[in-house]
This record gives structure tokens, C-alpha cells and sequence, in this order.
């Protein structure tokens, strides 16, 4: 229970079902004096938005948000920053067949066994719109970041057996791509891939990458709350992943420490790595390169053929499901793991104001 | 800062430097009534104590636990529980050299980054020997989830190229091979790969594997405090992870939703899943089959071979690591992995108890 | 910072200024399967509206409370409760003149050197319609604490120098005098006073008491988290709270031993105080007895008459405040009192629930 | 459970029962490149110990701390530093008696009630010893405070019926009387009082208050976290304290607005308030006045007049107690209420480190 809520300074709490009223976030402890409007929020809101392309849902949302406090005159006024969306299609006709059985690979099982019931409609909480607090959240994180010179890039790197090529990086591709591929030619194949899945009733899973750039070396903290360990919970916590990577990740495993070890040297005066198999943390502490990380992402559980399952009586029963998905979450899920990377550098960074004496001092002018 | 502490109602703060006088740790939260002794503890620690094999460093420690509080005429009271290891094999000449230099692969550079000075000696705060603690609340938290019928299994699933054929698994080789492997021709293998990396100055990696068996389903909790998110944090939080999975992982990014779907039949009256893809949580909350994870372990930083690097003074230099190092940490490790594991469960125990208004009715007698 | 969220398992989150689009809370961990309605919030926050009686602020406001998530079918589901309420009534123009100068007794000057600057509408998220939250959230507490049988009552215990006959205790009263005294002519008199307070341009201050009875022994925890510096804490943040007692409070400081202590006996079976002068608490854990605690409430900031002050310049000047203010704000801080103290003792009735091995086994069926 | 941990970012753990091996503290968040050694948490330690006066029990502990982790070369570095105090005059014969038997005014019934049993020697985890860790952590904190500028005094403002007067208020006084009472005329009142308590096997209880001086304004938050909430709920925390007071604290409550209310002016181009009833608190944030607060402590539970009570298995008894003492707890409790202000002022100051945008880019120096 209450976990719904993140982060120790800059915290947010979302809240909301699929088919509720409203959906939303609360952030508290952004620092005060950002200047944050609307249109920041909305710019990340889009980039989850259903209904856009021909491998998402054909369900079709606004997803509009309203800033409802925590901002002044265009300015953060270090208060807590409501936003809300308002469910505009619920469609829960579609859902009623589901209410008493179990689908396989969804949380209807594990919410009942939890709570005893459950909203089912849409999926209720465990539903994937419960991101859109997350991703509104992830916009002021990354407002907060981009002002500390901190940017992050998140993409897909592949979907079922279509991988990117990384020497075709295309930056611009990331938000004109359907797939979210910074790479055009791997999102034709990618495509292609995803169209065979829905002409067989079945779905996709796929990787995202996030590059986060300009983070200075400090941030985090030994033991517990090492800036790894709190990006892997971060990045766990969206539904449908199944593994997280730092920098070389699971390669490194297999590797010997020769090969593994990035050697600092000197560059314009400054300490850097001259390789980044670490992916920007050693010791749970950013070393001022690139953070990289990347979240295995299952593929989607709704699909379209005959599963075996089971229903609230305990009977075994075959189950179609009807209704609007994803082929492939991915696409969707890239703006989602970027917000959640940007949440955890937010309050890393504020975790870490007053980590040395001196730095407790010049704030204070003492 | 504050990063010591884990956990929200069994919650454990660790304490203690490779070099200092001694390490420990302070186990809050932990259920009244519960039967407890200094040798439950001994024989976790005493999994993870350096210098039994050739593998690991000759350093010698007897590791030697004392329980200063929160039991009485051998249960626990409900009050906190310190235990304490006295440090007594420093060696702190060896490290006076490095005193003055980053060590690629290690945290020196950082702390230095984020505290402005650090306690060189053995890696102070950053060393392995910080897992002392862990392993000590990991004894604690096992003891309450055997209690509750919950048991946990950790195993070396491969060092550098050498994997276990799970086919031979025998349980009772993991305490009793040097690799913690469940496969003792594996084991002799990869003894042999050591020995070749040992040889050349070099170190290995390898994965580590965790199956927690007996969790009823509907631990854990939707959105951040998903089980698999607070699994993905305390693994991560480790030194040396550098990539969690749960379930399938990896390999159920390039699956199609039919093959990773687990269906759900009825045996006996209960409700199971037919397979385990998912690997025990759907929805962040434990579905009563077995969890399992794997946490990849990059190769050991220190090697005794030379490193291009850069001191304190930001000159280059090439640095040649002397001292007691594990050409391995994999075996080591496994008894810290299982520890982090059922540490996260215990508390997903203890939070979840009141999650239905009808068991809270039932503590209560209302 | 991030100090808009209280409690530990039920946990709540309230955002929103005076002047803003709307105020809220959202309700963490609140159990699965409570019995919660419109109404039920409602009736809560009327008790705190505004415009009612000659006593309280001409302002009108519906209050009118809308639930976005976390119940389905009239139950809650276990998942976050979102409440929103929005604000009607602003008259923003009231306020220009106080913009730019710092009100004594209020937080403008302390909100300009913490953030730099700030919503200055109505005190923005100083003001006392910040707990509209607070009371929504403290509705569902009492709900849930109903169902376990815990009942709260709290009123105004005296107004200036106007003090309740405890003799004439008449618990209608609290509902239906303007002051919500407990006794009809102590309230008439204090009307009287409030008129008085009213012609000379001033204001008054006073002492509202709670208690809470049905509370089972041993709730709270030893040590940090005893149940009076809880509820010290949730009392005290609320604006204008100058004192807490707990029991007989600042006169046990005045008091001997003898006298003070609270002897047990044994009534119907069952373990008794034949006094309460604890007030429900030793050690930090209720004993079974009514708890009883008192805030003093210091007399309402805003004032007719001119005052000296300084404004954002630092130019020393004379201020005249306008707009529409309580003359007392006492009564309508009852509801407030009793929603912090029904908040608290939720989440220590959550908190505890595995205090006890024997309780977890019989939560879990192991 | 889990309540023996108090902050956010300087957080503390204490830890240890009266009669079992040690006492502890784990402080953890401490900035790095604090200059601390023993000797600054000895003086500490050596305010409360017993058996230096006439008016405090004749148990004889040196209280001999030991500093076993987080600080280097005399500087703390940013790691937990974790303080041990050895219990070495255990005479648990003396408490055998009382095993059984709920003593009024302790916590012998809450903790059987709420653990099913407990450690009862000396009163376990409920004792006056509980403090040691406290303080050591008040002595750590009150160090970072002082190179911040920020100083604390505390004192017994009265015991019994006997006050101090503060037109002869005397500082040395504070260290040198047995009561610790400013002011040495009404000293030897006092101690006159409580040698007629003794004389008749009674106990008294008395007023502490605190003064802490060179607060910057805007340390605290808003809402829940306000600096005098978190101070109420550190200070309630000590066993005894019945009551809480913020400045004027009860004395407002009976008070006129524009009695109240605190004006502001200029002082050499600094914005100061003319008078300071409010405490130094405003809206839950520091003013830069003086922080004043007040706690009221109930007299010694442990009396030698025979008194009624029950045993555990519910048979009404008389209970005479004996053991060692205190006849009154304010003299030794004045540095725990100094140590607990120390706490949450440290918490306040790194909480608040980056509450602005710019404080934040001037830390990492965007």
C-alpha cells in the first residue's frame, strides 16, 4: 500500500484509474522560480498520446491536462504542482465481459488476490494510462534538469527482432518514427514486424535506451540509494518491464575486468573516462559522463487469440479479448522511461544540495 | 545523503568502513515473537567471509557477529536490532598508495566528486566488506520469511563464459563448491576459467540467480512499490550489478505475447500458472508461483595489472593495484543477493498486512 | 520541501492555494473493501465552510467535493483516492494592495525568504483553505476507524477567556452552536466576546480538544514514532496551532508522582486506568483509555486595525488589511483537529498491524 | 514499528535496552567535512549521565561513547557514523520483581499489549536510556549547527511549583546547578522541593525550555513539514514530555490579534520582527528571530509509595517499587530536548538546501 508515491524531495504521487474520472500527479519539492506553462507538460503528454499511428491503440484521448497549482505568474513557486487529465473515452462496455476472468499476463489475478476486488474496467490502475502522471511529472523534471544543463534522449533500440543500427542514428527520427526508432530504415522492418504480429492476433515486445547527458559527477549516494539502484527501480516500476541495464549491463557479466574498466585521463583540464562500459555511475555515484540505461519491455498481454485461463469462480474457461491495444507497447513507453530517468536525476540533484559543509555554507551565506 | 537505510516497515540501515573499527547494521521493524540467535546470523555471514578458497582474497576475517540489541531470552522484542563485526585484519599499508589515485572501476573518483575527500583505506564506504550488514539483515529477514513459510535460493548461474546446465541442478552444491554452483562440472570449469584469469592479472563476472518460493500471491503494490521495482533497487543497490532481470527478462523483449503469456488453470482448488514466464509478480504484486531473478555482476575493478589513470592532482599516471583482492566476486555475492531479496520481501509482508479493511479487522479483533 | 504528504502506510498528499483553480488531497493506502461516499467527504467539509454564522468569514464557497479515483462500486479499492475541490469564490483584487508588503502574524515574509517569492493571493498555499485537503482526507480516516469502532469528538474548549463547563457537556452543541462548544451558554458568551473582539477591529484565539475513544492498547511505536509526537506533529501543522497537550498536559509538568500516575485495575476481564491523566498514552502506545489531546490556537492574524509593518522593499510602513477574515478561527478548526488526529491514529492502526509474528501468520493463513 | 528512525536527510537510528550489551546511534546524511571527535560527543553524553547529583538516580555509568564509523582524519565524510555507548551497570536483580507487573505511569502494559511480551529489565527499550543515542546525534548535529552560526540553549525554566526567574537569568548556572536551572536562587528552591519529594518516596516534574539563535529565515515548509511541527513531534518523542509549546504557545490562545500579532521593521537593512511571541516561526517557517520552545515533563513514574496496579496475569496487586531513581527527570532530559531542536534544525537546513532554483545552480555551478 501507498505506493504511489516517489522520490524523497522531488516527490510525486499519481493517482487514477483507466476508466475513472481523471487521472494525475502531484509533485512536490520542485525547487521554486522555474519557469514551467502548460504547454511544457502537454509537449510530453503528446508523446504518450494514443491514437496516433497505426501500431497503437485506436482508442482516442486528448489527454489534456490542466495545471491546477504550484505555479505563479509562469513561475514554480516551490509548492506542490497538481496536474489532471480527464478520461474522455472510457468505452467500459468493452471491459464488462472481462470483469470475471483473469487475463494471462495481466494484474486482474494479482489485484484480486490483493484487495479481494478490483476496478476492472480498462485494467483500473494497473492500467498503462496510469503513465500519464508519470509523464506529466517527467516534463517538470526535465524543465528542473534542462536548466542545470542536464538533457535526456530516450529511443527504441528494437522491437522483436528488429535492433537499430546505432551508426544511423537519426536524433529528429525519435519523434517522427511510429517506433520511436532514431533510425528510419529499422522502423520500415520494425513496422513490417508489427503488422505481421496483428495480422496473427499477437503483439511485440522491444528495448528503450536512455542517454542522459551533462549530469555532474556526484550525484547519488553509496549503499542504498545508489543513482543505479534508483534508476532500476524507477524504470522496474513502469508495467511491462522485465529487466534494467546500466552502461554494458547484462555484456559486462561475461566480460573480464581488463576489458571491462574505463580509464580516466585528462581532457581540457577536466577528470574523464575515456571508454563508458560503467554507463556514467560507479560506486551508485554519476562519474560525469553519459548515464545510459535500457528497460526490457515484455511484449503486450492483450492479444487478440484464444488464451487458456481462469475466472473469479475458479473456472477454467477460454478467453478472447476484445476491445482497443497496442501491438507493441514501446513506441508508448519511450516518453515513459525518459520521465521516470528524469524524476530520479531531479531528486538525486536535491538529495545532494548539501552533501559537503561547504556547499551547506554558500547556500546559506554562512 | 541518508542513502543507509531500506525498507519502510522492516527496514535496515547499515553502517561501517572496509578499514574502520567495525560494520553493522540496525534492523528495525522486525515482527515481535519471532526466534532468533547469534548463529542464525553467524551462518549467513559466514557464506559471504573471504579467504576459504582459492578464489576469493587471502584476506582473513573471522567476521564474528554480536547482537547488542532488540532480542530477549532468544526472540526478538519488536525493538531494534544492532549487530555488530569488529574489523580485524586491516591492512591499511597496502592501500596508502592509492590513497592519491582513482582506481578504474571503483568509486574513488566519485566520492571524491560528491564529498570532496574520502577514507581511501580499502575502499572505506564503497568496499565489499559494506555487504556485511546487509548479509546480517538478510539472515534476520530469512529467519521471518521461513516463519512464513517463504524460502529463498540464490546460485551462481555463470562465471564469465562458464554456465550451469540446469538440468544437472543439485541444490546441496551450492554450499559446497568454491563457485556457489549448483552444478559441480560447471563448478570445476569455471575454477579452471579463474585460474586462467588469475594468471593474466585478470578478473570474471558472472550472473547470480534467486528463486523465492512459498510467497502467497498479492504482495507487493501497484505503481512504485511494485515488487519487481523494489527487487530491481535492492539487487541494484549492490555494488558490482549492473543489470536485473525478473522472470524471462531479457528475453521477453523479442518474444510475441503468445509465447510470454503464463495461462492460468486451476490444480488442486488453487489457482496457478501453467508456466512462469513472468517469473512470480504480474502487476507489480507476487502471483504465489516462484519469483526469480538474476543479477549480472560486472568482473571484480581491481586487477593487478597496469591501468592507464589519473590521481587526485589531475596528472596521469599508470597504476598497478596491489593488496588481497577476489579475482571473482560472484560466490561472494550470492549469499548478498539472497539477503537483498528476502529483505525486500519481508517488508512487502509487513506492508501489505493491512491492504483488505477485513484483515485489519481480524489483528484487531473488531 | 516535498512536506505537503503526512503518514506512513495511509499516507496523504495535499496541494492547492486560496486564489488557485482548486485545492485537493490524495489518500494512499487507504484499505481495500471501506464502505466510502460522496457524502460521506461532504459532510466533513461543511462542518469547515465558510460563510455559515456571523462568526466566520462572509466569504461563500460550496466546498463541493468531487472523488476522481480509488473507489468503485461505493467501496474503496485499495488504490489512491484523488479529491478535488474547486475554488469559486476568489477575489483576487481583495489582495493587490498586500502583494507587496508582509502581514504580521502571517507567513509572507517567511514564504519571500524561502522561495524568493510568492503566490500572494489570499496567502496562496498558506491560507487556511489548505485543509480543505486536510478534512477530505480526515472524512475517509473516520470512516475507517468506524468500522474498527474508534470514534472522535473534538470542540472548541474555550474562546479568549470563555471556557466550556465540562459539567454541562452536551455533545449536540458541538454541531449546532456557531462556536462548536459543547455547552450552549459558554457559546453565548462567547459570541458575545467575538462581537466585541469584531467592534474593535481585533480577533481572538482559543482551545479546541479531541477524544478519541474505542482505540485498542498498543497502537503507536516506541521511540521517534510514539503516538503522541504523531499526533503533536499532525496537530501542530496545522496554521495558528501554538501548543499540544496530550492528557492533562503542561499541568503533569506541575504535578507529583503520587498524583499523577494512573493506577490499573481489572473491570469485566478486562485490564483498566481507574484515571486518565495520560491521556490514553504511556510510552508511546495507547493503553486502551481515551486519548485525549488539546491545540491552542493563537487569535486570527488578520486584523482591521492598522498594524506596523514592512513591505517587499524593506520600507517600514502602516497597513490597514481589507478582504474578508474570521474574527476567530477556532470553530472552524475543529473539523481540522479531528481529521489530523483521525489521519494518525489510521496510520498507526496500519503500521502495527504485523507488529507481532503470531498476527502476520494469521493475516497471510500460514 | 520501524520508529526508531527520526528525519529525512540528517536522519537518525537509535537503537539498545537499558540492560542488554550497548546503547547506539546511527547518524546518517551528515555533510562531509564536519570537524567532529569524541570529545564533541562526549561533553554531550556527560549532561545526561547519571549519578552526578543528589537529585538523580545513584546508577553509576561512565557512558563511555566510542565512534565506530563515518568520520576520517577528524572529519566526517559524508558516511554513517555510528556512535556505541556500553552498558556496564547492569543490576537486572533489581528488576526481577517487577517482570511481572504493569508499573503505572511506564510503558510495561502498551509494550506487552502491543508485542504480546518485552524485555523488562530496567524498562527495556521504554528506559530513560534510550536517550544516549539522542543525544550522542543531538551533540553531532548541534556541531554542523555551530559552523552554520546557529547556537542552542536549553535549560529547566521550573520544577514543581518552583520557577526560574529570568530577569536573573545566569548561562553558566545552566551548566552548573544540579537542576540546570538559570538562575541559582531559584535552584536551591528547587532542590529544597524535590528533597521534600523524596522525603515523602515521591517525584516531581518540571518545564524545559529551549532557545535557538542565528536561524536564517526560510528553514521549514509549508503544510505537514512545518519547522514547528517537526519540532513538536522531536520533542513529544521523549518520554515524559506531556506538552509542546511554541512560543507565547497556551498564553496565545487567551490573547487579542493585535496582542499577538508580531510587527515588523527595519534594523540596519535587515528586516526583523519588534517583538517575538510567534517563536521564530511563521506559517511553519523560521523568521530569523529566535526559535523559542517549551516542553513539559510529568514527574517520575517510578515512585517508592506503595501503589495499586496489576500483574500480568490480571490479578489486582500493591506494588512498592525500588531500584535507582531519578526523582525528577528535567535536569538530565535538558540536553535531550536540546539534542532533538539540534536534529530538526539540521534536517530543516538540508531539506531546504535547494528550495530555489538558484541556490540549486549555485551548488553545481549551472
Amino acid at each position: 500500500m501507498a505506493g504511489s508515491s516517489l522520490g524523497n524531495i522531488f516527490r510525486i504521487t499519481t493517482w487514477g484509474e483507466s476508466h475513472g474520472a481523471a487521472l494525475g500527479v502531484v509533485i512536490d519539492g520542485c525547487p521554486a522560480g522555474l519557469s514551467l506553462g502548460l504547454s511544457d507538460i502537454q509537449a510530453y503528454l503528446d508523446r504518450r498520446k494514443p491514437g496516433q499511428t497505426k501500431i497503437s491503440t485506436p482508442r482516442k484521448e486528448d489527454d489534456a491536462a490542466e495545471i491546477l497549482s504550484g505555479t505563479f505568474e509562469g513561475r514554480t513557486t516551490g509548492t506542490p504542482i497538481s496536474i489532471l487529465v480527464r478520461n474522455t473515452s472510457q468505452r467500459s462496455g468493452d471491459y464488462g465481459e472481462i470483469a470475471d476472468c483473469y487475463r494471462p499476463g495481466h494484474a486482474d489475478y494479482t489485484f484480486d488476490a490483493k484487495y479481494g476486488f478490483r476496478d476492472y474496467r480498462g485494467g483500473g490502475r494497473s492500467s498503462g494510462r496510469e503513465t500519464i502522471g508519470r509523464v506529466a511529472a517527467g516534463a517538470v523534471a526535465a524543465r528542473l534538469l534542462d536548466e542545470c544543463g542536464i538533457r535526456l534522449t530516450a529511443y527504441t533500440k528494437s522491437i522483436g527482432p528488429i535492433s537499430v543500427n546505432m551508426d544511423k542514428f537519426d536524433r529528429q527520427a525519435i519523434l517522427t518514427t511510429p517506433t520511436c526508432m532514431p533510425d528510419t530504415e529499422a522502423s520500415v522492418q520494425a513496422e513490417s514486424y508489427l503488422a505481421d504480429c496483428m495480422r496473427s492476433y499477437d503483439s511485440a515486445g522491444g528495448v528503450i535506451e536512455c542517454v542522459i547527458s551533462g549530469v555532474p559527477a556526484g550525484l547519488g549516494d553509496p549503499v542504498f540509494e545508489k543513482l543505479d539502484a534508483a534508476l532500476a527501480k524507477a524504470v522496474m516500476s513502469i508495467g511491462a518491464v522485465k529487466a534494467v541495464e546500466i552502461g554494458d549491463g547484462v555484456e559486462a557479466a561475461s566480460r573480464r575486468g581488463s576489458e571491462n574498466n574505463d580509464p580516466f585521463r585528462v581532457r581540457d583540464g577536466e577528470i574523464v573516462k575515456t571508454s563508458n562500459h560503467a554507463g556514467g555511475i560507479l560506486g551508485g555515484i554519476s562519474d560525469g559522463s553519459d548515464i545510459i540505461l535500457r528497460a526490457h519491455i515484455k511484449p503486450t498481454p492483450s492479444i487478440f487469440s484464444s488464451q487458456k485461463t481462469v475466472n473469479r469462480q475458479g473456472e477454467e474457461i477460454d478467453l478472447a479479448i476484445k476491445g482497443r491495444h497496442d501491438p507493441v507497447i514501446v513506441p508508448r513507453a519511450v516518453v515513459v522511461v525518459e520521465s521516470m530517468a528524469a524524476i530520479t536525476i531531479a531528486d538525486a540533484l536535491l538529495m545532494g544540495a548539501g552533501a559537503r559543509l561547504e556547499s551547506l555554507k554558500k547556500i546559506y551565506g554562512r
